[in-house]
Parts: structure tokens; C-alpha cells; sequence
């Protein structure tokens, strides 16, 4: 439902050409009905061109909080055809957090231009978020907690609570005259409490915090562990710098797991749909390359039987089976241990008996398929000896495919190096040249 | 260093066999320092012996909260173990949303004789929960949340609060008589607030709410979409029957990506590490006669050129150079386009440029690797017409494997098949027969 209003006005966009009168009247129906992420999620759906007019008919207030939304490749895309003037007009007045967001898609020049006219205390936010590289806690958290200081009365908190309280806001943070984390206390504990007590005398001192320097993905699932809408984030020398909320958890939750899906095939998680031809092709290059070098790989080790297959051309025409059940078969497996090293359920204790079950799994499934198989390429070939051959290729391919899509991401997690993305390569290529080798090699042994 | 913990927890595990004198402090440490959550995976790890050896030891009020963040198919294998009578008693007494979390994995006898002895409420609750399938939000939904009748003095409400709030709690509930919505109210709104006044009064009537039959995972997104702590979920004739809270979102998203992960492979979510074998092979032998089906396809494309495999034998060497290179351009824009089918990015509106785009970069990429495999064949065998035929070959299968790599999810989207499952299956039999018929039908015209 909510989906098809997106699509009818994307349509909508692309059709105004025609109809420029009613341009200015549809645009802002679409910015009240649809929150910045929508709209950034809009405007990437777009072709360059029309993306960029798109851009131009959103509102001025409108343009920074969509720009902060939209993936980086997208946003720079508009950022490049702005000039020095406008971007700065656009930029003056943002806050810290906006400025970080969009730090690697803006020009440097315009960063220091942006920071000069920037306030002391978003100044003082901005310098503290880069003390700490982007991939911790301290780099990216809300900047903007609900924080006073421990010696603030009841009263005074509760006339500000009332006003306003930020999203996944249900404690409120103390600190002391230096800014130094003292503790928590919970909004429910301020009813009938007495107003004129120090806040200091309810909190909770055993609240569980993430340090700053903590990676960002550790510390989203930590927030989410600890049930808490929102954990606060102290620096070493127990400054508190910021909070991390449950629902800055869930989104970068989510783009942990898109960047994983586009990993998985060599893409970079800020590819645009609509990147420039150049630039898509010469990021998609370098996969094509390394699954080239695997691709020769197998291929070398084919060409050591040319006499076999020259003289048995069956063989030629079934290497694509063996080497497509081995490949299933170990990504099987392999995809069960990803699986359980991100759970960190994968240990020394459990390796070996791990082995043993894949190994009878594999083994099962093996000679299930190698029967199959085998009678399949019987008749076909009419060769009942083709049919061994074949079998005992699916048999020993499957079983070696089981072994290595357990090796193979437990050895490169030891090497820091992250199964999920290279895994699925590296076991393509070992069971492509155990499957070939065992299969040409038997077939060099009992068909010639 | 978490993980580190639990490893040594493991090991502890399995080494206490021969130290049955340490077990009981062990186990009570252990228990201690892990949520249900941990001690569930760190079960989940161990092979069924130790993973029996260790339930054991847990206390009893440890077993269900542990049961329940278990995989199903690993606490399956717990209470098939377990007998009736050990059943009820650990089952009895416990409440409704545990039931429904478990109801997949218990013996309908024992679900019945549990539901006798549960007490009316929680009958009730469990009753509600039945009118919903288990992919709709009124089936997982909390059924406790904070409710109060609208009717109800502000300090009757207070005092509620200051005894306790669930987590992710920053709003109050309200219904009229029948238990029908009538509205919410924030936690701050309540701070200096008139004690004597009826709560409807501060009542919020726009609150974005669920409804019973939503689908789980978008209505986890809705939550998340809406910045609020936890939605209400009500039924079609206004019926309050629970909340879905932002905490609980998040569980539903690890979920959902760990099922896309698992099903990339043709494995089943709950798939255990330590399944029994048998179980496990026949689970996965599903997914590999689903892509034998689909090498036979290749295979049998293949065949049709046999003449001319025996002849240029270096064909059949190269060959999977060919689809590999199809496969992993496929895979990429595949890959990209499932993400935009997500987001909601991708509709008629946008097509026939993303189609334009995918070509260029393919003829881009095609023609560049196209040249650099042309030289390698060609010095390699000693043949420049070798080198054009595979050339040539290339850049048909990378093209046509861009374009099928946004048909093919296009079309499973519309089917309502989720095109990150079957797609790459289907993809990979395009890209093979393309580039086996293509690089053997060059083959047969340019070389013999």
C-alpha cells in the first residue's frame, strides 16, 4: 500500500515534465507524506537526471535532512553538481551530527567553511565525534542526550521533562560540574518522588554503558541486549560523550546487513542504483577479476586431462554437474558455519564433532546423489563405467566440499578476515578443482 | 572478550565430565553471568550428548526461558528427550506468550494439559493470540503491555508507574470498558500533571497504531519508522490486544536476516548446528536435486556440440571460464536489484533506464575482460581464433547475464517468490546455458 504511493509518485516526478504548472503543488504533498528517509529513498530510485530535478523542487529545509538520508554514492552524485555558494548556503547552521553524517560527501573546503560559522558547543560535539574513527560508538552517537547535572533538583527536571523529551527517552543521564558520567535514573522514578530532592540521591549506578571506542555494530547489539532504550557512551576518562538508542540500533542494524547482501557480490554497500557506467563498471572490475583468476585456476587443472577428454567427450559434457554439487553442497555448509562464527557459537570444543556430522552429512547426501547421478549418466551414455566414474566424483566432491565449507571460514576468522564475504569464493574454487580433478582423473583411470 | 567468556564456558562444559566435584558451582557461575539468551546459543553449540549433559545442569527455572530463545530445531531435540511427566512439571504455571512461543515445538497433549491449568487471563490471551497466524503480529505481539482504563485518576497512574515500567516503555495504554484503544499517553505528559484528573484527558488520538494481522517483520519496520518505543496493536473491531515494542523489532530483524542468510543456501532458519544427521542430509538434499536439475540443463545444452568438443578440445578446458564470468556479473546487478526490490525502489517508472544502465556497464565490463581472456586463450593455446571465439563469448554471457540479473528478480517479485531465495539458482542456469551455447556455437562456426 504504502509502497505503491511511493512508486505512483515517482512516476508522478518523472511525468511532471509535461505538466509544469502543477509542479510546485505536488511536491510539497509528497514532502509532507513521506518522512526525509522516503524521500532519499526516492530520489536514489531515480535516474541521475531526474534525480537531480527531483532535487531541485524539494524545499530548502527539506535538502540537508534527505542529502543525510540518502547512501553516500547517491548523495554525492548532487553534491557534485552544486557550487561552492550554494552548498555553503545549504550547509551553513547544520548541527554536529548532521555534519558527520555527510563528512565524507562534502569537500573538505566547505567542512572548515561549515565549522567556522558553527556555534562553540556544536564545535566542541564535532571535534569530540573525531577523536574516534568511524567505525566506533564515539563517532557516531547522539550528541543530544537528556543530561543534567546530578545536583539539579527534582523540580527543575520534571518542568523540563515536560516539555520534551527526545525519542527512546526513558532515563535521564547525570553528570557531574566536569561532565563526568554519575549515573542514571529512570523517568518512572521521578513520579512522587520529592521535588525538591537532588536528582543525584535516585540514580542507578550500576547501569550498563559502552565505551566510546567501541565498534558500532558490538554496541548495537549490546544496547539491544541490555533491554534499555538507550545506553550512554563514555570515554575513557569517563566523559560522557553521547547515548546510543535502540532505534539508532535498528538502523544500523539494517545497513550492517544490506552492506553484508552487497558484499556477498564483490558491491560495495554505497553502489547507486543509478552510479555512472564508469564508475559501477570499475567497482564490479575487480570481483570479475579475482573470480577470473579461480575460474583459470579450474581451468588449468582441466586442461592436464585434454587427452582424456579428447578421447572421452561425455566427460566434457558432465563437468558441469560435478562441480555444481560440490559447490551447493560446501556452501551449505559453509553457510551454517557463517552462521554460527557470527553467533560465536564456533569454538576449538566443537570443531571436531562439527567435522564428524558434516562429514556423515555430507557422506549421506553423497551417496544419495552419486546413485542418482550415476544411473542418470548410465543410460544416458550407456556406459554403466561412466556412471561409476561420475558417482565416485559426486561422492568424493561432496564429501570434500562438507570439509572445506567448514575449514575454510574457520581458518579465515582466525585470520580476521570476514567467511561471509571471500568464503563462498575460495570454496567455489576448491570445489570446482577437487570436482574436476577427481572426476577427469577417475575417468582417465577407468575409461581409457 | 565476551565471546572469549563464553568459549571458556564451552570448554568448561565438556571438560567437567572429569571433574564432577566442580560441576555445581560451575553450572551456578555460568548461569550468573549469561542471559537466557547465551546460555541458549552456548547450548545451541554444544553436540546433542554435552548439549543434553548440559541442560541438565541448568535449574529448573532456568530450562523454559532458556527453551524459548532456543532454534526450534535444537530444542526439539531437548524435549524429545524429556518425559511427560518432566514435561508438565517443568511446563505448568508458565504464561501465555511462553506457550505461543513454544507451540511449535511442544506435543499438542502437553499444550492442552498446560492450557487446563493456566489461569483465565492467560487462557484468554493465548486464546486471542490462536485468531492470528503466526506470521501476523497479533500472534508474536506482547500481550502485557501498561493499560489502564481511560476513566482512571492521574495518581492512581503514578503510583503504577513508580512500581514498575516494562522495558521500552515511555507511554501509557488506554482503553475503555470493553478493552477497546482509546488512545495513549506519554510518561512526560504525566510529570506536574493535575493528580486528580481522569488520564483520558492527556490523551493522544493520532498515536500511529498496528493492526492484529500485519505482517511481523513490516510491522517491526513500522515501529522502527515511527520512532516511538512500542505501538499498539489492535484488532479490526478495536480491540487493544497487545504492543509490539522496539526491542522486540529488533529480535524480529535478526531473525529475518539470519532466515535470508540460511535460505541463501537452501537451509531451513532453524536448521541446528548439530542436527541429527539424517535429518540434516534430507533437509539439504532438497537444494541439491533442485540444482541438479538445473546442471542437467547445462549438461544436456552442452551435449549438442559434442562434435566439436571432440574436435577443439580447449573448449571444454575454458568452459568454465565462460560461466563463471556470467555468473558473477549476474550476481552483481542480482544482487542490487534485490536491494532495490526491498526498498521499495524499483517499479515500472525506473526500469528501462536501470535495464539501459546494467547494459552499458556489462558491454563495459563485458568487452574489457573480453579482450583480456581473447589474449590469455590466445596465447595459451596458440590460437587467436580461439581467443575471439571466447571473446566474443564473454560479452554475450556478461551483457545478457546484466539483463537477466534484473528480469529475473523483477518477474519473482511480481510472482510474489522472493527473488533473493530462487533467484540466483535460476540466474545461474541462464548464465550457463548462455555461455555454453554461446562459446560452443562460436566454437562450432569460427573453429572447425
Amino acid at each position: 500500500m504504502q509502497e505503491n504511493d511511493f512508486h505512483n509518485v515517482v512516476s508522478e516526478i518523472m511525468d511532471q515534465r509535461s505538466a509544469p504548472e502543477n509542479q510546485q503543488i505536488a511536491v510539497e504533498q509528497f514532502e509532507q507524506a513521506n518522512s526525509p528517509a522516503n524521500l532519499a529513498l526516492l530520489l536514489e530510485s531515480l535516474p541521475l537526471a531526474a534525480r537531480l530535478e527531483a532535487w531541485e523542487k524539494l524545499s530548502e529545509s527539506a535538502k540537508v535532512p534527505v542529502l543525510v538520508e540518502m547512501r553516500s554514492d547517491a548523495s554525492q552524485a548532487i553534491i557534485q553538481t552544486l557550487d561552492d555558494v550554494h552548498l555553503l548556503a545549504l550547509f551553513t547552521g547544520i548541527g554536529a551530527d548532521t555534519l558527520l553524517e555527510l563528512q565524507d560527501v562534502l569537500p573538505d573546503r566547505l567542512i572548515e567553511d561549515v565549522l567556522v560559522r558553527m556555534d562553540e558547543e556544536q564545535n566542541q560535539r564535532f571535534s569530540t565525534a573525531q577523536q574516534f574513527d568511524d567505525k566506533e560508538v564515539g563517532h557516531w552517537c547522539d550528541h543530544q542526550p537528556l543530561v543534567v547535572p546530578g545536583k539539579t533538583k527534582i523540580k527543575v527536571v520534571t518542568r523540563l521533562l515536560r516539555r520534551k523529551t527526545p525519542a527512546y527517552c526513558n532515563t535521564v543521564f547525570l553528570v557531574d560540574s566536569r561532565g563526568n558520567w554519575e549515573g542514571v535514573v529512570r523517568l518512572n522514578n521521578l513520579f512522587d518522588a520529592d521535588p525538591l530532592l537532588r536528582i543525584l540521591e535516585l540514580a542507578e549506578n550500576d547501569f550498563p554503558t559502552l565505551n566510546g571506542k567501541d565498534d558500532i555494530y558490538v554496541a548495537a547489539d549490546r544496547v539491544a541486549q541490555s533491554e534499555e532504550s538507550a545506553l550512554p557512551v563514555i570515554s575513557d576518562s569517563g566523559l560522557l560523550i553521547g547515548r546510543l538508542d535502540i532505534g539508532t540500533a535498528y538502523k544500523l542494524q539494517s545497513e550492517r546487513e544490506e552492506s553484508k547482501l552487497m558484499a556477498s557480490a564483490g558491491l560495495d554497500e554505497n553502489e547507486d542504483l543509478f552510479s555512472p557506467v564508469r564508475k559501477s563498471a570499475k567497482n564490479r572490475a575487480i570481483w570479475l577479476g579475482i573470480n577470473l583468476l579461480t575460474a583459470f585456476l579450474a581451468s588449468g587443472f582441466i586442461s592436464m586431462f585434454e587427452a582424456t577428454l579428447q578421447q572421452v567427450v561425455a566427460l566434457a559434457v558432465l563437468m558441469p554437474v560435478v562441480a555444481s554439487m560440490g559447490g551447493i553442497a560446501g556452501s551449505q555448509t559453509l553457510t551454517l558455519i557463517v552462521r554460527g562464527l557470527a553467533l560465536g557459537q564456533i569454538s576449538s570444543a566443537n570443531l571436531k564433532p562439527l567435522l564428524t556430522k558434516e562429514f556423515k552429512v555430507g557422506a549421506l547426501n553423497g551417496i544419495l546423489w552419486a546413485i542418482v547421478i550415476g544411473l542418470i549418466t548410465g543410460f544416458w551414455f550407456n556406459s554403466m563405467m561412466l556412471g561409476v566414474v561420475i558417482g565416485l566424483a559426486i561422492v568424493t566432491n561432496i564429501i570434500s566440499a562438507a570439509l572445506a565449507g567448514i575449514f575454510i571460514p574457520v581458518i579465515l576468522d582466525k585470520l580476521k578476515i570476514d567467511p561471509a564475504l571471500s568464503g563462498s569464493v575460495i570454496l567455489t574454487t576448491v570445489t570446482d578443482v577437487v570436482g574436476f580433478v577427481a572426476f577427469l582423473g577417475l575417468g582417465t583411470i577407468f575409461l581409457l
